[in-house]
């Protein structure tokens, strides 16, 4: 039996897991990528660094295995990462920080490194919702939308190891502005963040409804509001429900007239709502296809490994 | 020496080629896909094959070979073209029509069949532009926008070689009619039609202009149009452009934040304004991309083998 250790870093936790041949975690660790605690002051590569490895050491203490008895480590990192060096991250003031060759010297084994988006997106081709595909496309609807493209059964990475920024995609010119500085990207209407302002936006012009009532007592807005209002059979969810969806399927359909892959996966937490969300979706899409009448087309599948996707993706960066 | 054989299937245009060992076009024909001219009734697929075949004698007896004592053939076709058949091409009444092996039994050579814009960007790709590049993307920008995307120095067909879509890629949700049914797709802005609809209507809301003089002068709008007024000073002109840049850079930036490609070719008519289209082009393109601050960025040029790419990515079909 071989073990290969998996690190998902993200801005909050260092989640960390040994994964066996059949792609089960068997062990976990998680530490805090910021232990210090201190507001507004991110931590630097080297305090991180130091968690990472401590993160490692937990877990193959948890397992009772030796670090070196591993087969390797493999990293999913935000930021763009490239030749084990993560050449940016925004959120976790990397720059240029050789992270690969850090990660080795200290543990003595392959160590792999890889964007977050792609190792989760890798982790759902290996043991998730797409595997047994050889192109796919995994896309979470998070707090941003992150996007990791698989061709031909490995991770595209593009010519700068950046591609894959489908979140970036404007599917409406001169649109809603978006967190990376343009406007009217697939992000700023697709992710938990967009929902919430459609929620939000259709709540003040609908004081009266089910919605905003719902909104009232919750004392807030979130990516659920809206799904929740639909179930309990208010016209105004339903509408917010439908317009997400439009733009939704707006997105994929691209994707899909792009790319042609054998599945396309969504997840993140919106995803939740299952076929709710699924159903109209898939329909909305078959509408937009440029294929429509193709014997062959995209399945359009909810991913089903949660937040171990990261985890189990990381650890199988060797095949990547 | 060796000699390729390339076809370009168009709707008008069989035109062939034998292209050598150094990519040079060294003997042509070219018959009428419809020989016999009868409006309204597209030739079906057993006239095609044989205006297939009669092109590929005469170039053979052009350059006094023998088509057996060539390398192979290839044919750049438009449709979905999957394993040697072709499984659909609208203009040309083609439905699953097995244009490799009917060629095959005629010639006794290896036969290679694409679709013909992404044989065109092979062209580029192996010969023109895109030459040394390991991840590319040809746009052309003719009546339509094609695409071809070339990965680690393949052809990407996706799954069901239906894959490089980018023409209806929507950049305006809910936008301009597009010739494929849906709305706002990148074509129905960026195709030479696209730039005919933005001329028309700023001269309709421009009668005075220098534009509209022009167009009643010519008796006509074309894709030029909005150059020429450009180049005389005209505002109008310039409005004209400038937005067909600011959509043209949209799109682009979308296919360079997903593929992050080495280099992004564009052709067809439109770009025989040279750095008039392709320098504010760039600068548009620049502030859009996700990677700015990135230390390596996509290139974007103009093609440079003109209708010869089809030719040319078709003969050496064989590397795709």
């Amino acid at each position: 039996m071989a073990y290969y250790i998996g690190v998902d870093v993200g801005g909050t936790n260092i989640a960390c897991g040994i994964v066996d041949d059949e792609m089960k975690i068997i062990a976990r660790s998680k530490v805090k990528t910021n232990p210090r605690g201190r507001d507004g002051d991110p931590p630097d590569y080297a305090e991180i660094l130091d968690e990472i490895k401590h993160a490692v050491r937990l877990v193959c203490d948890e397992a009772e295995i030796d670090p070196s008895a591993a087969h390797s480590i493999g990293i999913g990192c935000p930021g763009t990462c490239g030749n084990g060096v993560v050449e940016y991250a925004n959120n976790l003031k990397f720059k240029n920080s050789p992270l690969m060759a850090d990660m080795e010297s200290e543990f003595k084994i392959p160590v792999y490194l890889e964007n977050d988006a792609n190792a989760a997106a890798f982790g759902e081709f290996v043991a998730g919702a797409a595997k047994g595909s050889r192109n796919a496309i995994v896309i979470t609807l998070g707090t941003g939308v992150g996007a990791g493209i698989i061709i031909d059964g490995k991770i595209y990475r593009g010519s700068n190891c950046a591609a894959g920024e489908l979140g970036h995609m404007v599917i409406v010119m001169d649109g809603l502005p978006c967190t990376c500085g343009g406007h009217g990207c697939f992000e700023a209407y697709c992710s938990a963040n967009g929902l919430i302002h459609m929620t939000t936006q259709a709540s003040e012009l609908n004081p009266e409804s089910i919605m905003t009532k719902m909104i009232r007592e919750d004392g807030k807005v979130s990516a659920r509001t809206a799904y929740k209002a639909l179930k309990q059979g208010d016209p105004v969810g339903k509408a917010v429900t439908d317009q997400y969806v439009k733009y939704l399927a707006c997105g994929i359909a691209n994707a899909i007239n792009i790319f042609q892959p054998d599945i396309l996966c969504i997840g993140g937490g919106v995803c939740n709502e299952g076929d709710t969300l699924l159903l109209p979706l898939k329909a909305a899409v078959a509408e937009r296809i440029y294929t429509k009448n193709s014997a062959k087309n995209t399945d359009i599948v909810i991913c089903n490994l949660g937040n171990d996707a990261g985890i189990i993706g990381a650890s199988m960066l060797f095949k990547s």
